[in-house]
């Protein structure tokens, strides 16, 4: 048996901190445009049978249970105490949580303290720019206060993520736009918006990839389906590949995150570019019963020190624990069939297992240097 | 084991009424241009070897034995008596047929005869056009009995279907064009075609596209391989993410057929819009053994209330048979793997495999309205 | 059990003829931009774990043994008998060696030596191209000696291939350039050109491709990942459906190598066109483990008369080890499921096996006439 008795979700979300009602907790197992079809609901996904799947039983109650019947258990234990025995059963023992989505989410802190973990912060770089916006008069404040912002965020943050893929799209010019072109973006944003409006001009965009390549500090990509975008194949990774090589070589890491259904055109970009890596994780949450075809497919041109495990997980913590529960047991198919095959052997198995599992991310991420 | 008593046919065509030697019926193996090369024949395929295996048996004679054998006994019963078995050996109790492509083959009534099945008309919406092009003098005839003909066809067929994805591609622009517009588009097509002459133009198609959505009928959109065209990444379903969003909210079902090998993009899109929905079957009948690998894709994004069979079959009744074979076979083994391994309950399993059989396809279409 | 007592490697280079250090060896497992990250080496990759499964045997020690041990044994034994042992070992008896790339690489005389095979040349287009180049004065003289090249070429090599795709791109003008653009693109190229300069001119890129489809000798078509490029999406062989077109019924034969991860898109137009092909080995390579799903994904729309094996070996014997026991491990394993599960008969997929080992191989590059 291929074991993985640690794992470091190297991205995630908080949890909400509020009660939930059969249709509010329906409404989080999936990202939709708009309520289930007539007829339908969302419990019908590989989501939804993997949370029936694995979350009863942590909470007392028989896999598969009905949908009714564990929210009703649930909101008899609580959320505090609900959401404190799903993540203590998810076998995750670091969080990297991005605290850049809106809502009553827990954070870094109080993950930690849920479940009985290590926690750190992700800083998305978008949301920082409209905060910046939000507080800022004028174009040269805005540009001087983001730089401090990026910068102090650098400090005490293991990495940036990035949604330029859903807000414009992947492809964007390569290189960093010229200081005069990002004055003009700004202040043209600046003139339009009204207070907490979304960025989505591609020069400013750029102008925040190349500050957080400049800060040395990991860089997450979203790629394909990660955030709800305007269409899936412009955040096709591959789009990435010039702004890949522009950044080769300049001591940044950067990390695609989800990829699916491009995550065979991450592994090729993990597998090509040094400083590159692939998630190989918050798909799985999606995929459900079909989550080892998937991280097979990602195995098969990433190297195997280019992969890392995320839940993906946003607002329930029964996806914290479903992210951990598929990947582990996919994880445990994919490699176990391998070495049943004499493919692999048992002890690369293992020790590929722990890589993804946690080494990898522990590496990338600086997380021995940063809990010590 | 997982069971599909009965099977609704969403996509298919009907059969040919006359008697085919070895290499007609080789020639409706597949969709080629030109004859097989040099040394190769269309039944070294997996739908060739779908049919050697599923077809012989239901005629009296051994799997998999020789296509001459096949095809000597299929003359000695006839094309008629021939199909009637076929046809009541495949398990469809319900054909949606689509009546647009030219040939002497059998419509609904004569489907169901031969089936002993229910069977309803799908209207395709190009050769639609096309026929009132024939017989219209002016633009505004014309317009006005396309008008007639689509409201005429939206009260006894069960749905709409477009070829817009191989006439021209689906990257058309997503809102309905003007009536101004469509009048210009009009008059240069009337004016250039010739009787007979194929609807190409991207004005009439989106016009076309809009008329049937303003009919409330399900549209079917063919979307990657459905049908030999310029070029199959021009078909990619996501290119029609723009439409679906416009069409959102309008009480209109957008039904993606085939999609492979952009079916992952097409189950996405089922996943994240109310409104659309996601065939999984016609490109089995083109993937044969690998049906259930492809099937299992589709299953990852899809809600399962979001998914519907067709065999896609056209001409040949061995196709209706191996359609629905190989799609109740792949399904039974997906499924059925998911219930052993127990990350699916066999009851919800067993209610998945009805819907996606038959119970989804008789909600979307009305067919217990319709045949009430 | 599917046997492949025979294997013909349509694509291969030739190996060096250099004694390897563990960097140097390391080196050559996968196509990179830069060295491994830190942390990491390309051993921990399908190819490395195959190398390592595969090869230690052939040299006497135990399969999954440590790279160093590996490769001290290697040299002990020298590369020449090395190289001896592990061609002898992979049971390829015919290659076809493309001698277009740089570097101290044994041709196909040496291989057919080492290997105890038949082997023969496969000329590349570009490089020719370049040599002309290199040894021309004008532009009447260079476009004359690369008509002479060229035809030259025909008489003795068993195929052409092209790097079009990693050069520019498969987006190219689908038909021949005409006689007045070929110079006006010679002159340019000619004019800024030093000596061992690629040529990556669209003009002169189809210019070549229509000399070689003129010659009748098949093409061989870099699709996909074959060739480290510029961005992967741009080699998608649906990128050549109308080149493809504009070709068919020419009398000469293409064939799209690798194709990853757009190979269902390969076997797609191996399906619809009777002068395509599609490779089903070179990618196994990379893919190790998992390289039965790959292989599948072929065999579900490529006809089996359509589908050749290649190692897509450069360098290191060992690639060409690996790449024809996966092959023939993965074809084994997926028809032998296909066969257990009575959806194949155990004679088509024997006829099968063969067929894509060898007998297409044999038929479109005429081997048994070639080596009469």
């Amino acid at each position: 048996m291929i074991e993985t008795p640690s794992l470091v979700d190297q991205y995630c979300h908080g949890v909400l901190r509020t009660e939930l009602g059969l249709g509010t907790f329906e409404a989080r197992l999936a990202r939709t445009e708009g309520p289930p079809a007539p007829g339908t609901t969302l419990f019908d996904t590989q989501t939804g049978f993997a949370v029936r799947r694995w979350c009863p039983p942590l909470l007392g109650l028989e896999p598969h249970c009905p949908p009714a019947r564990y929210l009703a258990r649930r909101r008899e234990l609580g959320v505090r105490e609900a959401g404190r025995r799903l993540l203590r059963g998810s076998g995750i023992t670091t969080y990297l949580v991005d605290t850049g989505l809106s809502g009553d989410l827990t954070g870094p802190v109080e993950m930690a303290g849920a479940g009985d973990a290590d926690a750190h912060e992700i800083v998305r770089l978008e949301p920082l720019a409209e905060q910046v916006a939000d507080t800022s008069g004028t174009v040269e404040s805005f540009l001087a206060n983001l730089a401090e912002s990026v910068h102090g965020a650098a400090s005490h943050a293991v990495a940036f993520s990035s949604v330029a893929g859903s807000r414009h799209g992947l492809a964007l010019a390569p290189e960093p736009p010229g200081p005069g072109e990002v004055r003009g973006a700004a202040s043209r944003w600046l003139t339009d918006r009204r207070a907490g409006g979304e960025l989505t001009d591609p020069v400013l965009l750029r102008h925040l990839l190349w500050s957080a390549v400049a800060s040395g500090v990991p860089l997450q990509l979203h790629a394909g389906l990660g955030e709800p975008g305007r269409r899936v194949d412009r955040a096709d990774p591959v789009l990435l590949t010039d702004f890949v090589r522009a950044t080769a070589g300049l001591g940044t890491d950067l990390v695609l995150l989800h990829g699916y259904p491009y995550h065979r055109q991450a592994a090729h970009l993990a597998g090509v570019f040094p400083h590159v890596y692939a998630d190989a994780g918050a798909v799985l949450l999606r995929t459900g019963a079909g989550a080892a075809t998937v991280l097979a497919e990602i195995l098969e041109l990433a190297p195997f020190g280019k992969i890392l495990f995320s839940s993906g997980a946003h607002g329930l913590p029964e996806l914290h624990v479903v992210g951990a529960r598929l990947f582990r047991e996919a994880l445990g198919r994919v490699l176990g069939t391998w070495v049943a095959d004499g493919a692999w052997s048992l002890t690369d198995a293992q020790r590929v297992a722990g890589m993804i599992a946690a080494g990898n991310a522990r590496r990338v991420y600086g997380l021995d240097r940063a809990a010590g």
